[in-house]
């Protein structure tokens, strides 16, 4: 699982910051999070082979999250994509989207759908072998959710000293994989657990922004590997939170304590501070495990 | 009169290479003309002091000259401008930035005037004291207008010395400068020549792109000083001309020769080709006073 920041800025992109956007790959899916101005640049300059995603979630409407989309769906176009792509976001996204592609007589040469929503519970939004995708409901001043990434269990990995000590044969492989025991030739029963040993456990990411300090976001995101939570404010801002719907590092890294998150990533900064180095120090009043996202930075998680 | 080309290529936006936008700055006026994904960003990268935009010229809906749009009229809001912004564009731009706003829920703080444009007529679509813009009717694969942007003639530049030598009183100036001759006491009449020099001839400037080679748009922009015309392709591409509806670097020479411009800028390059002076090396063979765009060119004109 690697996370690649394109962008962790709030509000409008300028020379040096970019609105949000980032890219999760995990069990070999990619998967885009959010789309402000500028997106498919970033993606280029970060030398991210972008025609692999196939699923888009965008939190909420508001520009800083999602301008950036119709320019990669129309660049996806150009590049004569064949691939389903899917786009997970709030009801509306589809008229955004298609009200553009029709006045700029522009079709896409593959399907896109879109998975509009407006549910206030959390959902499963994408689910495959290998990875679930759920929301997670925000509060902000617009209809917003997060998104939970988690791994499935991989197969039980085969101890194969142990199997070929007991003779075992390769068509049976599949099976201790899958977690069975094993009944010899000669009647014994072998364990499970004396054949192989215990898969990477599964890991998880959740994606939070934008939202005010939401204590109902604890019990979905409960125990998450790797939390990134929005942080617009320091605390000498808190009394902007409430108007504005952002939350403060401080109140991220309570989240993230109260969620008994592993590892917390702050993002979504105000453009008023010069240096982010303070988010961390704040955060880390509260939670330890902190870490400062920054625009092309990679986490290798 | 001075012009700073944002970006000039065709198609996406890249890493290197800027989809179309350009700022014209004509007797004291900013005018936005096109706006790419990624306008607000270069506006910002060549410090041009992008609040005192007050009109927007769109040539046509495709991505590459108008998804910039929303997001630079979301940041004016988020900046609390004040001033009233006139976007004159295609039919169907007002419903399109008026979805985006309506579903990010981030009404603007000031007056959003739309001037929709579906006549394939020439028309005049602003004029002051000072200036005077016409759109040109163009042929692209969607209703595409480029834009005729005129000074006007200032007045006279009064004669210092010779007014002295007359004795004229500073009252009679503005009458003297709005051209009209002057009876002395004695009675003599000194013609207006005498006591004014001529003002400095107004320019104009064209802004053709996106189109075909398209004659219709010759008497439109008859004589004019700059000629910005796009030329997608290099004349080994022409045989894509007519489906993808762009022109060569030949043809439009040809425009600007039969047109007599005084001067020819080439733009709107497709990103297949590397270096841009074969562009101008081919024009040339039409037409001798060329020049390449390039994202960030300044043009003193």
């Amino acid at each position: 699982m690697n996370l690649t920041i394109l962008g962790c800025y709030a509000a409008t992109p300028r020379t040096l910051t970019n609105p949000t956007a980032q890219v999760l790959e995990i069990k070999n899916r990619m998967f885009l999070i959010d789309c402000g101005e500028g997106t498919q640049v970033q993606l280029r300059k970060h030398k991210l082979r972008f025609s692999k995603i196939n699923h888009i979630f965008i939190s909420h409407l508001h520009g800083d999250h999602v301008f950036g989309l119709i320019g990669l769906i129309s660049t996806f176009s150009l590049l004569n994509r064949q691939t389903d792509l899917h786009v997970h976001g709030p009801k509306g996204i589809k008229e955004m989207i298609l009200l553009q592609l029709k006045l700029s007589k522009a079709w896409t040469g593959y399907n896109l759908y879109f998975d509009e929503l407006e549910s206030d519970e959390s959902q499963v939004v994408f689910e495959d072998d290998k990875v679930k995708v759920s929301t997670i409901p925000l509060k902000h001043r617009i209809y917003a959710n997060g998104y939970l990434f988690e791994e499935k269990e991989d197969p039980r990995k085969l101890n194969v000293a142990a199997v070929e000590e007991y003779g075992i044969e390769t068509c049976y492989y599949n099976k201790i994989k899958a977690g069975h025991d094993m009944k010899l030739d000669d009647g014994k029963l072998i364990p499970n657990k004396e054949l192989t040993f215990d898969p990477a456990p599964p890991k998880s990411y959740a994606f939070c922004s934008d939202t005010v300090y939401h204590e109902p976001v604890i019990p979905i995101i409960k125990d998450v590997d790797v939390l990134y939570h929005e942080s617009t404010f320091l605390d000498s801002e808190e009394h902007l939170c409430e108007r504005t719907m952002h939350t403060t590092a401080k109140q991220a890294a309570l989240i993230a304590k109260k969620a008994n998150a592993k590892k917390l990533i702050l993002g979504h900064f105000s453009t008023r501070y010069k240096s982010m180095e303070l988010f961390k120090k704040e955060a880390q009043t509260v939670f330890e495990n902190v870490d400062i996202a920054d625009d092309g930075k990679f986490f290798d998680l």
